[in-house]
């Protein structure tokens, strides 16, 4: 059955945008996602994964490795022969153990063969694709903490049960929570690449209009997917062209000043904020097909990179992204 | 013993109306019964799935694949024989492990033949049929989370113990609760697709009526059921006709309208309310076998598809159900 | 050592008179007992008990099937043979694990032979008998959930490791708790069928009496217990003449009214209350040897029917006994 | 090393007293000991076993039979000799698990060939003597009621692990504990049969003779018991004569009378008050040798039979003791 | 690596003190250290240990069994031939499992040749030498209980997975901690013979004093310790003269009577107060080679008998070492 | 991929120092990091070990033995060869067991072959290296204790599952946390050696040569590496020669004089603080190259060696660094 097209999603502006940066560059620190219950959080996670095309693969490579990382997994694999695999889209199911989300010894060949071997879990699964996490606020913090240093260094290391394995696990990261069920920590929020707000749509035409197109979709999904394809075609050249020049943009020291400029300005704490500016504009330039970074690009992915890391103002209750939206008037209007 | 009859109980019309809507489109997510204890709550469910038909499945088959699905399972089944089984309605025993639910590895034929099969759990039992959850506002919530993740997907995903094992379980969830004694979080409630309250009745006639009615049961379950046998027939042709109309139903954009109108009026956060009242009222549609989805539809089911998704509203203490005739009325009427 | 003869206990009539309702129809429910510590509660259970005639059952069956049910629990049993067992009364000790209560894996069995066989529990041991639970107020409510269930369905239905086992269990079930130690949440307390209060006598000639029996009992028991035979005799005639005419009874149209009109004027939440009523009243006139059930059956057992019923009145405190008779005043009266 | 002897001990009279009495009858259900630390609570239960003659058993019986019980344990036990063993104090100590205490599964035995076999617990091991559990208070209640189950029962019935096990397990229960830490449910102390009341003593010659009995003990304890021995022999008759006459002493009409007069009169809740009045006194009576059991026996025991039954008095802060000793001026003085 | 010397250790008096008399007479029950972080708490028990000559024991023997003890120990141990072994002193770690310190099962040896052997714990491994615990108050209550009755008795008995052993467990137990961190429950503290408390020195030179030896030994730990080792000998020749001396000292009834009367004047609850007073006052009369025990001892020893056992006076905010020298001046002076 | 270089951390000198001072003298006691989220706390610590020369240790010894320490460790190491390996730096992860921090029992070689054998831990891993704990007030205290405590004694013992085992751990603790979130006990944090607070950098320029510095390093890693090679070089000298000379010197009695003015004037508790300032000055000395230690060493160390052991002053809320610059002044000034 046909997944809901990504260019079918009706608004969510600001989720897609930082979804396609996150895609240009995975190291950017995954997406948390703020928002009101049933506006379709996982929903453009698991339509952007669906739009990518499949990923090559050693054949029967329990790590996905890529064709020219083989034979470098724990396993390792030894095939000669490529397959093609979906982009995977895996859910961190609330209560998850910590052996299925890092992996663990295979008990079982341990009990019958004596011999010690990694089983896999969550998280070599989510290798070259997306990690979706819904309510992450209610996952232990040790976890949270556990899954964005794997999600940083793109990288699984394991030390249990006398096992020592690293794998590869490079995945964007997606996080959702309902603000007011509870936060996360600043330290593990900070952690966080972007940021961005979901809400349900107030206004009657949206809202017919996302009726409809589920309607639709319930109705026959694949001749739903065939009318948007072309929407869809087009945005996956956008990020190709972007993972291809993202690598090569600098960015001038006048917008390294801007980006300190506004880190102070809002109150940021550390410097995880202006390094996220600096890549954050650096992929969206690169998505936009710019030749340099601008002040512009810098302005653009602002609240989704800042949002998350203001220090809490007890004499200004205003919301994070009118603080950023005003220092930006304030600095640069 | 013959199970009570459906078409014998006493009033509870809104309670017997969703779960009809369930048995036409299980998709529309579970349903959530309000009520004091001792209405018969359980009564309802057990006596619906009595009346509906037995169904076909491969013979032996674990996981009750249909005719059509056979070999689909995990299994694989591959008897090319079918037999009749009842409708299953299952019990959630409070306490129950969420290994009892899922399914896990078979331990004792992993211990003694090195094999790893997955034990079918009640998931898997409940497959084409009911499960049933009193007080589930007393289960915790990652397996409630879990519940309503399953019966909105018809399909329940293992990942533990180094199983990897998928099947389908397509069920209608109905849960228990009395409100007085702490409710489910509004996350969880919001995806249950239904709800509906439940009272006992007021009337000396009707509590006279259903002493005499349990009194005939209790004296002669066989004799009683045969009374209402004919009544039950209806309703089995009823559901039937339901399900062959309700995929070919269109709703009008006037009473996408009207639902959006209707949502907004009363306040209910997200887009679960406005989708839910759309599906409902087609099935409602189905079931009276109306040729077109009317705004009447929609007015008839708008009490169970929103009453348990209202935003508290701390300066007005009407009740759910009372907010929304009120909306109906200034929105409609 | 003989027990403490049935006929030979010191006042507490109504304790002795819902026994002997459930005796006459076991699906009324269970007892719980209200009461002081040190008043007799289990020694009365443990009389009726001694004093009813040894059943018949198939030899070495594990689940005492009668002769007529025979080879019909799970082992299942297949001796030509009877043998006569005394009337069970089992004791559920506070701590008791829920493997022991509802029966679990034989382990050993499972280890040495790799067969799955269940080992029946305390469940088990109580079909057709009597399960005596003290200080059930300190019970975990869901072993308690799940003792009614079994008590009112007359059915041990386990599901767990693997196991799914049905088997009979058919038993009368007798909760003590002293209510200043913290009461059972309503829904359980609901869901027995009867519920009577114990007192310690304040007359001196009792108190006396009482001391002189033990201390005769203490002596010589089975002396003891010969004085008493013939008393016990006409209780045993009276039960069993009770469960010979039960089944044929009726209940006349205006004493269901009569017991509606109760439920109503005490506030008993939902319906439980005049089907315990009903059943209750039409158990005492079979017991008395009456043609027909009449309000007066009604009236005696409306205490022990409704007491655990009683919505809380915050405005009246009046004790829930003295309630029920002014509104039986009020309504007969 | 010789203990320190029974008739050596300073003062505490009433805590000796109640020694003896259970010493004569076992089934009065065991002693409660308040108090202050370090008044040697533990010394007199273990000074009273080592006065004991040393009981005969059989030999290798892991349950202590008597000569007279051999070959009914579970073993059951066959050899046909007999040896003396010395009367068990056994201590329960704090933390100790549920499965010491009433014994468990021979886990080493089942794994190794297969055998169910028990492996007794605490209780067998205090079989015949003594159990002494210090800051009772500190234990889980559950283990309280257990240890006041078998101590009154005499036998230890256990229902685990597919075990089925009863043995005898008849001692005497001594509990101690400090009142200023948190006493035992009212329900459990009612089940003691017997409470005292230790205190430091104040008078100085009392004090410097334990020091002096204490220091000669320290130096040589043989020489020590040898001056104590024939006062010890004393106190073995006395024991042995009460054993002999208690079995056929009555208790006449009037003392009951009195009995029930003093538990009315200090508000005793239920009827353990008046049944373990009875039995001590008529203890007392066997023990000093007197023909009949007389007001007076019962007044010089109401104070350890009552004192923890008292109903609480919020009006009166009047100890224990002294309410008692009013009752008794008021109703014989 | 040479331990610091004990006759090195700057100030802290009366620590060095206790542990002397506690040498002597190691039945006197423990060492309670209070006082602040970072005084050397540690440092004064392990340099005592390493001054005591190294004791002889069985060759081989796992519970160090004394040559006149051979074979007397659970293994029994059977080497003709003897050992110097270095006195123990064994840090209890926070978190030490019980398992761990009082010995367990085998398991490997268990599950290899089936035979149950006992792994002594890190009690056996105390005997003859000094049990440290840091922070004792952290400590679990049943633990600290388990260890003041192994002090107490010289001998760990273990009843355990169906092991029943005892062994020898002869040792000082010292146990430090912070009285502003929480303190023992009274009784435990109670149960500890003596209790010293150590500060911080507030002199200049102490304090350079200190910083001169620690970085003196920092620089040749041998070469430091052949500075005190003059001063160690005579120490350690007044520990063995006192060894010798003890049993054969009597204390004078003038004296016992005055111990009763400063517990009496102090408020100490119990007769642990006044016992502990005679016993340290006769160690420290043997260790100073006095032939008599005088009042003198008494006063001498008297702080660190009684400051841990003095009843809470809610007047009187007065530290418990000025109460006890108001007393002494009050009563003797 | 090459490691951030020492010499291009912009800023965080007294880090950097303290660091420095920790690598020449390990067994200072580890160093506290305190400061806020984002500013690079363990970056330093990784770019100091990739800036130290390889070590080597015996070919294949799993404890990292040095050459000249061949044959010592718990296997014991035999190989005739050596390699080199690079410094270590261990994180330890939140939430790692004890068994993987200390080392366990090799389970699975323990099951095949019966022998038990010592999987090292994590402790094992970092020895002669670094060990850097994030967040280590999240960690539960007894586990801060353990690491301090093999981080003061440089060897790991461990006493479990019938394992006794010592081992080499010689290595510098490295805990980072943010005093915001709750400290750690005075206890503990009175156990590191040395604390540094590390801040974001306030000035435009800093930051931006931050941003510069990182996106190079992201660009090219071994060409930045390349640019600071040289001055990483001069770093390495400096150690080198600190390392050999700070054994040789001697601290004069003046400054230890100071020292103690110092921690009196600061009012710190016990004698760590002086100890370690006297060890601090000494390494700081040898590092500079200085012919002795004077008072100006001292001063430069006293922020860092005193900071985590002041006592609270309830009066006085200035910062602990100010109060230590005041009494530096104070004293010396």
């Amino acid at each position: 059955m046909a997944r809901f097209p990504f260019s079918a999603i009706v608004g969510q502006d600001e989720m897609k945008q930082a979804l396609l940066i996150a895609a240009v560059d995975p190291t950017i620190g995954g997406v948390m996602v703020f928002g009101d219950r049933g506006t379709g959080k996982s929903t453009a996670a698991r339509a952007l994964a669906a739009l990518l095309p499949p990923m090559s693969a050693v054949e029967n490579c329990r790590f996905a490795c890529a064709p020219d990382e083989k034979g470098t997994c724990p396993d390792p694999c030894t095939s000669g022969r490529t397959r093609k695999r979906p982009v995977p889209v895996v859910d961190l199911p609330l209560g998850a153990s910590e052996d299925r989300v890092v992996g663990a010894l295979d008990l079982e060949r341990a009990l019958r063969t004596g011999e010690k071997r990694f089983e896999p879990g969550l998280l070599a699964k989510a290798h070259r694709g997306f990690l979706y996490i819904d309510e992450i606020n209610l996952l232990e913090d040790h976890l949270v903490d556990l899954l964005l240093d794997v999600a940083a260094s793109g990288e699984n290391v394991v030390e249990r049960e006398g096992l020592s394995v690293r794998h590869r696990a490079k995945f964007v990261l997606i996080g959702s929570g309902n603000p007011e069920e509870g936060e996360l920590r600043p330290q593990l929020l900070d952690r966080f690449g972007l940021s961005v707000e979901v809400r349900t749509p107030d206004e009657m035409e949206k809202r017919v209009e996302i009726m409809k197109r589920c309607g639709a979709h319930d109705r026959d999904p694949d001749a739903f997917a065939g009318q948007w394809a072309e929407e869809d075609a087009k945005i996956l050249k956008q990020i190709e062209r972007g993972k291809k020049k993202v690598a090569s943009l600098e960015v001038p020291d006048d917008v390294l000043e801007d980006a300190a400029t506004l880190c102070l300005a809002v109150g940021a704490d550390g410097l995880r904020g202006e390094l996220t500016l600096m890549r954050a504009a650096k992929a969206l330039a690169a998505l936009n097909g710019a030749r340099a970074v601008r002040r512009e690009h810098l302005i653009a992915v602002a609240p989704m990179a800042l949002r998350h890391r203001l220090r809490r103002d007890v004499l200004d209750e205003t919301g994070s992204t009118t603080r950023i939206e005003r220092a930006i008037e304030e600095s640069f209007g």
